[in-house]
């Protein structure tokens, strides 16, 4: 079995990437830039690193040659920002993907396996927790291209018999996550904690979210990927909600520390309470989380420490 | 009030602009080509006709100006032929789009009106009569990129208050509609049978729309476009089915001549079933349906035989 990541580099993508080095898959990790992979998989040889932007002058037909399944992790952008340019989003990621989907066919590859997004497809519209086949009405341009994109496999799996799966992932954290506050509120604020630093909170922390550890994650992606039944979306979260206020709190109490909070300007993009009922997925492959929260926090906060050189202050 | 209307010199466009030139309202009329729009608007004073293309490059600020309504009707494309290049479709009407509602935000348009389309945004997965709030899975690039345009719709109303109504109308039928056998099976099949040319059907006749006279849906669409109601989104169409066999039959009996039928290949992208929910509409507005199947065919034969210099055989 041969496996295409697109996107190889990012969060996900190294982790997944990992998962599946250690199961011995020949693997082929694409991304825009080799200086953004992890130095692990520069040297491993048994890996194909290809280095291609994603756009409309990419040939995807080279890229898929011989390729057995294809996951595709891209975005262009985050949800944060994504409304400051509707248009290039729209192009960057539809557009492009559709380009891609075209080429799949051509190339015959078996199973096309999608990033989507628990968090921005459903819009702020529904109760929680949401299900698969609750109303989609995104309240970002970030959220429209993931539906958008959802939409497209669904003709080229009628029209042309493009087998895939879409997962709409909740909030992963964890290692390889960059704690750069624009996404990943438990890693951000987990490295900021470690550092001594203030934590910047959009709201007054009532804002709710679905978080994810990332190895349990990646556990449920691949079940997912591999699944041969005839359904097409999954929700994959913990399926808990928990709100910033409670996130700080849990980082507070697993690390010991008292951290300072910063509270900004809630922003327009965020949906108030955004968690996903998981049972789609849980009915056929068991629990999602077997981490919890604060077993997960500890875990971030170690690998930063070991990445970042930095200790935790209580043992300062 | 001033309206401004993007596609007007369609079949859609031409029967709205007629009602609103009736109605001594101020009209901006914009197409890609002056000779595209009938002889009478042309000559009428009162309308300022606008040349221009609908792509990247447009000048919606300038085309914009000064309008407080808009109406939408351009699609670059057909649906029986969209899926032959699926990422321009999204190009063209998707993108281009997106940077009309920029501008739409930037020129303080009052309300946007979108024609967005029963017949194709719900695909081929659904129960008869449809329901705004069914599931939309489209098997066509234009049942997409009017779907992702309605999504769009959705994030510049939460993001911006542009104010807007979509209509998902049937298959319209009737005076200006090109008999040319691409869209529009009455208009089609009625031409052919006053020609005494052979009907061309595709599949066994089974196929089953929703077809409504075009008068019908002109006043439909003003209803919603005038609507103050929080709703957004209306079904529009005779909200009952007719198989191909069964309007051959009407044609057959309302023209009283004998058709000749050459059966041609299924296609694919022809949903088997579709007629729409208008409970919606109809509880606000009260029926949508006023001319009758065998009726509009009559008119539309007669429009056809005046435009055509044909007359109906029966009477040759």
């Amino acid at each position: 079995m041969r496996i295409a990541i697109l996107g190889a580099a990012g969060f996900i993508g190294t982790n997944l990437s990992l998962f599946l080095i250690d199961k011995g898959i020949e693997l082929t990790l694409v991304d825009r830039d080799r200086s953004l992979f992890q130095k692990q998989f520069l040297d491993t040889k048994s890996i194909k690193i290809i280095e291609s932007n994603f756009d409309l002058k990419t040939d995807f037909d080279l890229l898929l040659r011989n390729q057995d399944i294809v996951f595709h992790l891209i975005s262009t952008t985050v949800p944060t920002t994504s409304n400051q340019h509707i248009s290039e989003e729209l192009m960057s990621n539809v557009v492009t993907t559709s380009k891609l989907l075209e080429s799949c066919v051509k190339t015959k590859i078996k199973k096309f396996i999608f990033m989507s997004s628990g968090g921005t497809v459903y819009g702020s519209d529904c109760n929680c927790p949401i299900k698969e086949e609750d109303s989609t009405n995104p309240i970002t341009a970030y959220g429209i291209q993931k539906l958008t994109i959802e939409k497209l496999l669904y003709l080229y799996k009628t029209m042309y018999g493009l087998d895939y799966k879409v997962i709409r992932l909740a909030n992963p954290y964890g290692p390889y996550q960059k704690p750069n506050g624009v996404l990943g509120a438990v890693t951000t604020f987990t490295y900021q904690a470690i550092n001594g630093e203030c934590i910047n909170l959009y709201g007054d922390g009532s804002v709710i979210r679905d978080f994810i550890y990332i190895d349990d994650a990646i556990k449920g992606i691949m079940n997912i990927a591999l699944d041969c039944s005839n359904e097409r979306t999954f929700n994959l979260g913990s399926g808990k909600g928990t709100s910033m206020k409670e996130l700080i709190q849990k980082i507070d109490d697993s690390l010991n520390l008292k951290l300072e909070i910063k509270y900004l300007q809630e922003r327009k993009v965020d949906v108030p309470v955004n968690f996903l009922d998981v049972s789609k997925y849980e009915n056929l492959y068991g629990p999602v989380q077997t981490i919890s929260l604060k077993e997960g926090i500890v875990k971030t906060a170690k690998y930063l420490e070991n990445t970042t050189g930095k200790v935790l202050s209580k043992s300062e």
